[in-house]
Formats: C-alpha cells, structure tokens, sequence
C-alpha cells in the first residue's frame, strides 16, 4: 500500500469521520436503541443481522443503490483478491439475504440495528461511519404494509418523546405521473426531480430556476409548478391530483395506492400525515410508496426516510416474479443529537452504588457486600486501588454514582453500614438488607 | 481493483468467513449478549465503543498485536489514501482510545460487545468476521482488579448455565522466572513458549519432542519439564515453583502477584481456581497474571482468555510511567455454539400474538385489537396480504408464534375474541381484557 505515513498522534486518533463512544455517550445511545428495539418488537419484527461488509459487486448492481451513491462505497480487497465493500445500507443485504433465503415465510418482517459506512463529505451531525435502524416488510404489496411501517416508525419517534412529528408521503408512481403529464421527457426526469427535491430549501421560485437552468422551460415547467404547489389536506390533495393528471396510467395507479394507504392509517388511527407531492427521495430503487418522517421544528428536518421497493429483491434472485418490499430508516444519529440537546447533563456510569473499604483490614468483609449487593442485581462497584476514603469519594463522585456504602471496622461489627446519598448528601446506618431493599 | 468477478450467485453469498444471522439466530444471540450485558454492568462496567475501523499503523506498533497476528488483518486505503484496518480485537483500541483521554477517572471500567475481524484459516466454528465481549480495567496494578475480572468472567459463563467451568490462571513474569532458571537464551524463549502451550494437544512427552526439535536440550529441557509437570492445588504449585526458582527476580515478582491475586480470590469466595505454570497464551502484550476460562468438557476447551497488559497503554500515550490495564475477552461464538447445542430448539420470532382478520369487512376493528394489544407490550403481529384464515394459521405456525386471535363479524359483535394456545389447541372465547392479562 501508498498510503500516507502518519505521526503519532494522528494513529490515535479515530480514523476520519468515525467516533469514539465514551460511557456517557453509549449509556444514553444504547438506552435509544433498547427503545428502538422494544417498538420494534412490539410491531412484530425479529432481529436480523448481516456482514459488515459485502461483496463489492452486490452493490453495482443495476438494482441496487444507483451509481450516484457507488462513489461513497469503501472498498477493499481482501488477501485472496476479492473484492469487498463496507456496507452502504441494511436495505440492499436485506434483499440479499431474502433472495438467497427464498424458504423464509412471507411477510417476513425483521429489524437491523448496526453500522453503515459511506464515505461523505463530513458535515455538523454526518459522519462517515453511523448507525442506522430500519425495519422492513418482505412479500406483500397489501397497503397495510405501508400503513403498519408508518405507524410504527411514528410510535417509535413518540415512544422516544417527539411529540410534533408529522409523515410525509408521496408516490414515485405518481411522481412517473406527473412528468408524463408536464411532458417532460425521460432523458430530463432526474433533473426534474432533482429541482423539485429542493423545495423546502430554495422554495417555489428557487424551484422555477432551477427547472429553467436545467433546461424544463415552458408549459413543461409551468405544468410541474402546478403540481408541487398542490398544498391541501391528504384528501384534497389527492382529488386535485387526479383531476390534472386524468387517465395517465402510472399515475392513476399512485394515486390509487395512495388512497388505499390513507384508508389504512385512518383505521389504525394514524392521522398526523401530509400528502406532499414535491418529496422525491434519493434512492434509485423505490417503485411505489416514499415517506419521511419530519419534525414540525423545520431546523430539524427529517428525522427518517423510506418506502416500496418492489422490484430489487425479485431482479437479486433473478425470478420474473416481484418479490414486494417495504421500509423505512430511522435517522438514529440525528435523533441521539436531538436528544442530547434537549435532555441536558448525562449519566457517566450505570453504576448505582460504590462500596467504600475504609482499610485493607475490613477487605474480605467489604466484598462480601459487594458481592451480596451484585447478587441482588445492583450495579455496584469497590476500591480497586487501596485508596484512601477522599479519593473513593472523589471517584464515586467523578462518575455521578448515586449511593456510596461505607465498609469500615465500626459497621463490620454492628453489621450498620453507612448509606450515603450522594445527591442530597443524607447519611444513614442501616443493615445491608435495608441498604438492597432501599436502592434496589 | 483488479479483484475477480462473480457470478451472479457468487453475488449473493455472504462473504468468505461471514454470516447472515436469520431472526432464529439472532433472537439467541441477543439473548446472550443482554445476559452478557446485565452481568458486566452488575459488576460496575459500562457501555463503550470504537469504530469498525483503526488507522492502520495503529497494530503495527510495537507494543500492539505483534508481528505474527498482523498478517491476518484486514487493510484497504479510503479515498484520501488513508491506511485503514479493520479491527483485530477490542484491547488495542481501547488502550488507544484512553490514552488519548487522560481526563477520564481511573479506574476505567469498560464493557464493549462487538465485531471484530481476522482473516484466517476458516475452520468449523471459527469465522472471519466474529463477535467479542470483553470487560477491562484501566488504571490499577491492585490484584484485586485481576481478581474481579475473573470472578465478573466466571460469573457471566454461571449465568450462561455452564456449571462445570474453572479458571485457569498463570503470571508472565513466573513465565520469564522459568525460562531463566531452566537457562534458555532470549533467542529461543518463543519457541520454549510455543512448544510449552501445546502440552495440552500432545501431552508432556510431546512437548518433550517439541522442544528438542526447537534445539533445547539436556539440561534446559530437563528443568522445562519439571516446572511444567508441577501438578497440585494453587498453593502447593506456587510454594514448588518458588522452590524451584529461589531468587530469580521476575520469577519473584510473579509467584508475589499469584499469591496476592489467590488470597484475593478467596476473599471474593471464587474458588474454582487452576494454577497451570504451561499455559501461555499468544498475544505479544501481556505482562503480568494471564487467565482463560477451560471447561471440565475437554472437547470444548477455552470459553474466554485473557491477562494483565501494563505497557500497552502507557506506550501508546508517549509516556514514560505505565498505565496497567487488566481485561478479559470472551469467545462468545464458541458459547453460543454451545448453547445451540444444549438447548435445541429455538425461537423464530419474537411475536407472542398473531391476530387473524376473517375478512375485509372486520379490518378496521381488527386493527384497533392489535392496536391495544401493541399498547399494552405484547409483541402481535396481524395479516398484512388479505390470505384466507388457513394460510393466516399457517403462517403464525411456520413462525411459532405461540398465541393466535381471531376477530370475525361474530367476536366483533360479541366482543368476545377467539384465543387459541398454538401449543396445546385450547380455544377460549374471551374479552380483549382477558385476553392481555392472560398473555401479557
């Protein structure tokens, strides 16, 4: 390898657009996925996991990612000359995975909870390496699916204590629609959506610039225009739509899916949803539905992205039949840097008690608490250093611990053990039993 | 990239040396890894860590993995001809990790369960791509670390339900004390080393064989053995190996920590302890006290390992003082290896409740059954592709889901839902109440 010779401090460093994850960091980060995991769960998705790293031709492939997004892939090879790349998403090895697995009963429904790497420009919140938390429904183009995957991404953002968050949805069959109607032709259909994708930065007239700088001009542009300003309840959204669009075959069909789709969140009760004919969404590989979840808080944005993708899992397998799928990603890393600009101070342990040895005379006693105090499951630490009763103090301190238990002759004797709560500073003499049954 | 082209299954396939963790497989896992969890933490550990990846030159350091394991890692370049490395284990980035994180209160105590890779040899049970759990302390030289890690080890492996295990222990220093009572050169003291760890595999005349092949001979070889054939209880073997080895200084020092990490030992009340003066264990950075978790079940071998690494840290800051450190990994694929095969079955999914819609006509009052069963924490999962009530009873069966309710016209009038117990058949035509405080 060429590779640039680096200094001693930067080989300690996390590779760039990686992190380390300290306690207080990872204690509110995995309490976010336990969350994640539980809503899951109570949906009806099983865990599920995949490599960390896939065969680097899996994701070139015409279904996949797209090749604007191959330039973000890290590849390598490993020491027989296969070529490898670090997965981009947990979407394309889903498909993989169920492809090659064509006995796994249907709908199969699973969550992933893991690391994705692309290689990005590194930005306020976007790293090169993230987590990301999806769930996703294999083997039905029945709209409840749909429906069931919006519900449920919403019970998660709700769960985690977003209030005033609202989906957004649309429809690339619509969208295929739209530019039939406005007669734009197909070679100009990506730059159209590209234009459109802007809306919410550079509003309608940044819009109309845009069309015309990429050469949509006229009627064409006028009749787009028309169309992503449609800005009604999901209902009159949709009946306006339909009126423009007319007999159009691809876009009848959206709006028929869109319809059935909101049938369904009404009767699950869902009904914070906006129909917004502008949302494009990235990825190459959606066929149907497409949503975000977005928070009212417009700094915010999008706290996650998804939708159908009917075609990639059937063309992986290589069968004429469409194995029909639907997903969506939680924007996790954002989501745990909301959470820590609105929760404030951390905890920097989970321990819940340390165990003060006064001296090296009363050690076998001190750990016989400690050891009683683990068996009754508490968290609960002791003196690894002989260190005087200041510094375990201090140390207890330093990490947020809530309890300290004091082991000294005195309380070895009368089997009392001092409490001490660390917040208010109360002190009291109790035996161990009324100490666990206290604080456990 | 130069690499081969797959074929279209080749595609496919999960990477040589990694797996696709179908929900079966990983509802076991994450069972394990929470266990895992739950007993790090009682012993006061906390959640922590480190990218997937580290600057290459990071294991290439002296005091890092050593030169014979650097050949199985896993290198590529990003786009900036950055070196990276997939990481070999958890020590070395933990030890870079707080030697760039002088702030944080010592002890540090650290869990960490994640990925880590090695390009090896595939072998039954052994993978490229494979989890480890390790639990470690920074910060202290106190033998009472290094008695904690054992018994917070042995503790998690009890916890597991594996009854029979014991830990092995021995000390480098008494390792060094040995080499040079029995008179081997530096030069040939790895290979006495390796020659020594295979007593296990060929037996004491085995080891015999091995280290004349080696060139150590005659009396060298005659005083090897005899340490290594010391056979009694802890403190028997360590009172005959000091008379071996009289005053020899590191042979000293580490029968002085044995002696010191026993009576610690024996205060925790951990007793199932082996000292064994031929176990030596591969890595280059161990220092002080080495340990490995052996089952009474020779088949199965080592569950975990693991030792003292007092300068790996320190070197890593640039400074001249140690920064001791003492951890432990364990081999959890190998545990769960074992687990498949002691408990057979396994579960397919996490859902408790499978809820049937007899027909369209019912879906909006069979949506809001699940509606308030989800509300209420029970995983249910409901038809999601309009099927007939047969395919909906087959699939909740392929799924073993243990609990079925049927919402027809009749039940939604009634309100009175049908419960069926998948295990045993018993139907029972209940209210929704009834039914959560029966499955909940």
């Amino acid at each position: 390898m060429t590779g640039k010779k680096l200094s001693q401090k930067e080989r300690l460093q996390p590779p760039k657009g990686t992190r380390d994850f300290l306690p207080e960091e990872m204690i509110l980060r995995e309490r976010v996925f336990d969350t994640v995991k539980k809503v899951f769960q109570r949906y009806g998705y099983d865990p599920f996991k995949t490599p960390a790293f896939e065969n680097f031709e899996l994701f070139t492939m015409k279904e996949s990612i797209g090749t604007g997004e191959q330039d973000k892939l890290y590849m390598f090879e490993d020491k027989s000359n296969r070529k490898l790349a670090l997965r981009f998403d947990q979407t394309v090895p889903l498909a993989r995975v169920v492809s090659i697995n064509p006995q796994l009963p249907k709908p199969f429904k699973r969550f992933e909870i893991s690391r994705v790497w692309r290689y990005e420009e590194i930005k306020r919140g976007r790293y090169r390496e993230f987590w990301q938390c999806d769930v996703d429904i294999v083997g039905t183009k029945d709209m409840l699916a749909d429906a069931e995957i919006i519900d449920c991404a919403m019970a998660v953002v709700e769960e985690l204590g977003f209030k005033d968050c609202f989906m957004r949805i649309n429809n690339r069959n619509l969208l295929s629609g739209m530019m039939q109607f406005a007669g734009i032709p197909k070679d100009k259909v990506q730059d159209a959506f590209r234009a459109i994708d802007k809306l919410d930065k550079v509003g309608i007239e940044g819009v109309e610039k845009e069309l015309e700088s990429r050469g949509i001009k006229g009627k064409q542009k006028e009749k787009l225009l028309k169309i992503i300003g449609i800005k009604f309840g999901p209902k009159k959204a949709l009946a306006k739509a339909k009126d423009l669009i007319g007999s159009n075959k691809e876009g009848s069909e959206g709006i028929r899916e869109l319809e059935d789709l909101l049938d369904n969140l009404e009767a699950i009760g869902r009904m914070n949803i906006v129909v917004d004919l502008s949302m494009v969404r990235g990825l190459d590989y959606y066929t149907s539905t497409i949503f975000e979840i977005m928070s009212k808080d417009q700094k915010i944005g999008s706290l996650a992205g998804g939708g159908r993708y009917d075609k990639m899992i059937g063309a992986f397998a290589g069968s004429k039949e469409e194995i029909p799928a639907v997903g969506i990603a939680l924007g996790i890393e954002r989501i745990i840097e909301l959470l820590k600009e609105r929760d404030g101070a951390r905890n920097k342990s989970v321990t819940k008690v340390f165990v003060i040895r006064v001296n090296d005379d009363v050690k076998k006693d001190c750990l016989k608490v400690v050891q009683k105090l683990r068996q009754a499951g508490i968290n609960t630490q002791v003196d690894l250093m002989g260190r005087n009763l200041r510094s375990q103090l201090d140390y207890a301190n330093s990490l947020g611990i809530p309890y300290v238990v004091v082991v000294g002759k005195e309380e070895v004797k009368s089997r009392k053990y001092k409490l001490k709560d660390m917040a208010t500073g109360e002190e009291k003499q109790i035996t161990l039993e009324e100490i666990i049954s206290r604080i456990a």
